[in-house]
Formats: C-alpha cells, structure tokens, sequence
C-alpha cells in the first residue's frame, strides 16, 4: 500500500505547520514545530524531519507515504532552496538547500515551491480552480503574494521566482515605501497591511469625518477594525475598500492583458472583506479591461481554509 | 522525403509574404498575395491556400512540406482562427477559421497564432532565444505586441489571446488615448507611433528647444525622424528616447516580477534605435528592479532580419 497518503508542510516565520493528507485532501493528522528557534537550516530540517517521521509513525502510516510537499517563504522551486527568507533568521542572508535536507533526513522524496505557489497548486487540486488550466491566485495577506499557473503549469521563471505581483509598481510618484525599499508596489495598498494603511491615511486626509475607526487609539489599526466598521456601514471604512478595491482592480486588468487567466482566485484574510473589496474590484475591471478580454476572467474568493490550504497545497506538489 | 520544408506564411494588413523555409532556418523561394483586396475570409484562403500550391509546385517540393504555419493580426492560437482584426476587412467584426480553411484548400496540415508569438517562436529556433525555456519578445512596430514563452512554451491563455502588453497601463492618470479606446496603454508611449508623438508634444511644450525636427513641416514626424536626429546629437531627438526608454524599462520591470524570463528581446522597427533607447530603459531598470531580479534578465536586440523572421516564426509553427 504505497503512497497513498503525502505530507504537507507550511512554514511560516513563527511556526511550521506539518499535516498528512489523503488523495482526497483531508488532513488525517497534523503537528506544528517552531520555526524561528533553530541557529541553522541543517537544525532545523532535522527537527523538521524528526517531526514528519514521528506524526508518520503516529498514525501507523508507514510505507503508505508518496512524498513531501514544503510551501516556505522565499522557497525556489528550480532548485529546492530556501533563498535568503528575509523572515527566518537561519536563512536570512542564506541559500539552503532545505528540499535536499528533508530527503536526507526522512528517506523520502521532497518538493519545494513558496507559499503562493503552494496556494495555487492547492486551489488546482482541491480548490475552485480545479480542471482550470489558466488562472492566477493572489494571496492577501500582510503583503501580497501570486501563483500563476499557464497551460497548467506553474510559472515559475528562469530563476525560480516569477511571480512578485505584490510588487508590481502601481504608483510612480510618490507611492507608498515598501518593504522590499522600492516605492508604489501593489501591496502597500493591496494587502491587509495596505488597508490599515488607507485607513491611517483617510482618517487624517478627512478629519471632519465621524468614523468609528476614531476610538481605536489604545492599538494599531488593522485591517479587521476597518472591517468591522465597514459591516456597520461605517462612511470612512466603506471608502478605504472602494480606494483598495479600485487599485487592485486596476492591476488584475494589467494581470488579465499578460497570461489571460480563465479565474483570478482571492485567498487570505482580505479576501474575506468579500463584497466590501469586490464590488469596486470588479466595477473598475467592468470599464477598465481590455476590450478582446472583457467579461472573460472569472474573479472568484477561495473556498479552502485558511489554515488548512497551505498544507494541501504544498502537501499536493508531492502526488 | 517527407517532411523537410515548412511553409512560413507573414499576413500583414496590406499583404501577404509567403515562404518556404528549410530545417535550418533559409527561406528558399518567396511569394506574396494582396491581404485586403478579398472580399470574404472564404476567397482569401483559397487565393492563399493555391499561391502555396503554386510556390511549393515552382520549387518542386511536393511531398516534401511538413506543414504551414500562419502568423497572423489577432490570431487565436487555441483555435485557428482570425478574430476581429480591425485591419483586415473582411475579418473586422467576424470570427474566420482561417487555419482550417487553409488545411481544406491545401491538404496540408495548418497552425495559426499572432504575430507577436510567430516571432517569439523565431527567436526560439533561430535567434537569440535559442536554448531559453523563459523569455518575451516584445515587437515594437505601429504598436507595442509581445510573445511570452514560459516551461518552454508560449503562453496563449485560457482564450488564446494573451500577451498584451502594449495594453498594460502606464499612466493611470491623464494617459494618452490608445487605439483600443483606454488610455495611459504602453503602446502610446514605446511604439514607433508614440516616439513620434512624443516627438510632437515636446516641440509643443519646449518652444524654444532648437531641435532640427522642426524643420520637418511638410509631413508629419515619424520615428526615424526621430532617431536620425537623434544621431545628429539633437537635444530634443534625445530627451524623446530617454523619456520612452524610461517608461518601457519601468513596464519591463513588472513584467521581470510576473514570470521572471532569462531574457526580454526586443524585435521591430524601434529596436533598431539601439542605445538611444537601451541606455535609459537599462537605466530605469537596474535602479527599479525589484531585489530578487536585479541583474538577471538580459536586454537583447533582435538579430533576425525583420522582414524574414516573422516569415521564419510562423514557419517554425509547422515543425
């Protein structure tokens, strides 16, 4: 009975989620170690590997294991190599070989690509991209993230790392800084970081207004305050996703006009805004796209949960 | 000896170049009909499918032709057909299986796609491509067309019609109105049409810039104007190719971020002004380019003879 199950491993700056999963996308067993708290990548892909071999033994599976999948930060699937994370200390200034690393350690056969990536395969397996072979998934989170997927294969680019539609610039004067030291990329506005960001903006660029985002003064803003206010119709709230919603719209047409996707897929915490960001996405698209492409790309909000689509979709580069 | 020639078919607006091309990339006899003087899609393809009939029985090499391929104005590579081409009367607000109809009439078997992918597929097998698995040509003529190949492949879409980046948008505000109907599109800024309007706007707002291309007063200015007064060190001639070389570079970049290719070709009339326009685009790139991607991708010019490679790229289709 070989290979019936994968592993699917997320790691994220913090921690680093492991789950085995069936050919049908269920998690059968989970188990989590730190991230952070290893002084080199050889630590912490034998803690890492240590880790998959127990849950493995576990839950009595044995033998019944295809392959691992890694969904990580920075992650180059051409070679399997962590490059330069600028969030995991153990590899911050450093290429490690982390795929190789957790073959040697655990015997089986390893798969690397970035989380965004890894999001993409997981909607073509188990998501609502499934049979498309055109399509776009954009990851909102802190920053923004994108796995293309063309002809039904990953772009992944010369180098390992196409796909930086975060930081495609939007605004040439006087945009934003981002963290990458450039100004005007795409997720200092499209992200949750972003929209915290309009918010802060907003609420000193129109400081007659009344918004409920005012009382918040004991902590930062975040993106569920505005959230929260726009569901209680809040003016204020309401315009920082019209203002999002307008600029990432605007991207996805430039988006449509170089692979032409079939479906952009939303996924990540923004992407639960739902209407609040969607209306306004699709109402510039509606009038902006090119002309041979207009009405053609689906814009669809992943399905899959949060917490469990980054172990599907690495675990699902392993089968 | 079955198989040993391909037929390149090149249809321009006007007319249409005909070739025979060998395994290594010679066209060894030419022919040429008229594009536009047909009435229906119907007797176009037949006048083409016999003039290659007569061109293949000139040369004697029946027997001896492995297939045709046709590069074509908004060819759909997914489905053979010619579709709404603005240029081409009788295919203006229609849907023409131009691939299909060419097969009939010629017994041969047939592969349509547009233009700008007909000469990415030429630089693949016989210009500076070869060898790449990750590149974009850019075509800069009238307009600004691209042909992207990613895994080795071009990238068509789930519609057959990706690749427009003459119509990514570059100017979001008070852009400058394009053929399509939106403004601010790439192509109103990098193409040979918009050299010479910037050309045009610069004379407008330096009035006192001593340029020799106000002397040109009979007939409006064109890109060569531009790039020959150029070479006489024309102030003016200059700052026009520095300010579009700026805004291609910046595209460039967003297009580095999107699917990371070894290399970015530029192909058509424009490239042939050479460092006038390389050294601000390579400029603006190596100051923009996002960290992950600085310094990898190669600018590189077209060697291949303009009027020949989209010959030899539609050909190469047929291999």
């Amino acid at each position: 009975m070989n290979g019936l199950y994968v592993i699917g491993v997320d790691m994220g700056g913090t921690n680093t989620a492991i789950g085995i999963v069936d050919a049908r996308g269920t998690i059968v067993s989970r188990s989590e170690i730190s991230t952070g708290e290893y002084s080199t990548g050889q630590s912490y892909a034998e803690a890492l590997g240590k880790a998959i071999l127990d849950l493995i033994a576990q839950a009595g599976l044995q033998n019944q294991i295809k392959g691992i999948g890694l969904g990580t930060p920075n992650g180059n699937m051409n070679n399997g190599c962590l490059e330069k994370a600028a969030n995991i200390p153990w590899a911050k200034t450093q290429i490690v070989p982390l795929s190789a690393m957790v073959e040697q350690v655990t015997g089986l056969p390893c798969k690397l690509t970035n989380d965004a990536n890894a999001a993409a395969i997981g909607e073509k397996e188990y998501g609502c991209a499934k049979g498309m072979k055109d399509f776009i998934v954009i990851t909102l989170g802190t920053g923004l993230g994108s796995g293309i997927v063309s002809n039904g294969q990953l772009i992944v680019g010369h180098d390992g790392f196409a796909g930086e539609l975060g930081h495609i610039t939007v605004v040439r004067n006087n945009g934003r800084l981002c963290g990458c030291g450039r100004t005007g990329c795409l997720e200092t506005y499209a992200s949750a970081t972003g929209v915290a960001r309009t918010a802060r903006e907003f609420l000193e660029i129109y400081p007659d207004n009344k918004s409920v985002l005012r009382s918040i003064a004991s902590r930062p803003l975040t993106s569920k305050d505005v959230y929260e206010a726009a569901l209680q119709e809040d003016e204020l709230a309401i315009a920082v996703f019209d203002y999002t919603g307008k600029i990432l719209g605007e991207a996805l047409c430039d988006f449509v006009a170089f692979s032409s996707p079939q479906a952009i897929i939303l996924f990540g915490g923004l992407a639960h805004a739902g209407d609040f960001l969607l209306r306004p996405l699709k109402a510039v698209m509606d009038k902006q796209m090119l002309n041979v492409f207009a009405g053609k790309t689906q814009i669809l909000i992943s399905q899959l949960n949060d917490a469990e689509a980054a172990i599907l979709g690495a675990g699902a580069l392993a089968w």
